[in-house]
């Protein structure tokens, strides 16, 4: 199972969160885990808030802060402050399936994260019952 | 599975390995991983030293440094520092069950970070054989 | 299983992808997912590219610069740093295996890092199958 997002913007954090719950609704597995799994060395996956997109905006912002776009890197992409990001964002996430429903919280979303966009991505997913 | 825990301060680690050991023992499980999710936007769920409290001092003491509490953060509520903290602690962490013990290293004990405390938490458990 | 690693350096990131994809290939099973643990409390395991080994450096460069390894910190063995990276960098990462193959990305390498070496380390793999 493969999710496709199209990024529009060189860093942004998109909600992935209905076709996660699509793709364990189509497995028919009601109780087990969720893998999320970005396959991108300039992306990661990230579980937050989506109610105020404020705080998706701050966390963009702040980690541009601490691991500013240019500086003296020795990887000539110009693109190390992505694979930075990438590495303290995580490549995976793992969520419960409880009675056919993710068990987020109720605030929580999860964002594909793109740190060198705009690109065509994949996520891929793997559900485990249990 | 669920694990209660009443945080006291605004920013805390507390050790919940034993509640973790507790719940994989009562599931009779002896050889599989257990998922640790943390609901909670202003949280996270961590591994590290738990011997000497000066670790995780030094822990949030550093990530605070990183990222301040006030800053000019777009989020109104006050707690943008919190969410920014969550998504680099990361929500999830999975540990191996082997012969019914959790295989952690000598060091090692599970921890849910509250950044955005004091508040009443719960952590969310499930165990997967294999 | 288990995944011995020697380091050479105090920091360092160590491509462990065979390692790995031996053990699956050992398994025999062919769908599943791989936990690769990383139990020690001064290493982290992180997914990133592999092919410009100017990446890996950037990564720990940019971390040595966000947490320096001498600093006002409370924990007295020297180490400090190391436990933040550590908990930053994340213990665990999940991979999903696919038709007896680990189904990263184009450029994506699994690392063990270690930041308090060199030291003699050992990495858990677990798989479960599904």
């Amino acid at each position: 199972m493969e999710i496709k997002v199209k990024t529009t913007h060189n860093h942004q954090m998109i909600d992935i969160t209905h076709d996660v719950e699509n793709a364990v609704h189509e497995s028919g597995i009601t109780d087990g885990i969720v893998i999320i799994f970005n396959p991108h060395t300039t992306g990661a996956v990230t579980i937050n808030e989506g109610a105020d997109p404020a705080v998706i905006s701050d966390i963009l912002k702040s980690l541009s802060e601490l691991i500013p776009g240019h500086a003296a890197y020795n990887h000539l992409e110009g693109n190390s402050d992505a694979h930075i990001k990438s590495a303290l964002m995580g490549s995976d996430r793992v969520v419960i399936i409880r009675k056919g429903k993710l068990l987020l919280g109720t605030w929580q979303k999860i964002f594909f994260c793109e740190f060198d966009g705009p690109r065509d991505r994949k996520i891929q997913l793997k559900i485990i019952a249990g």
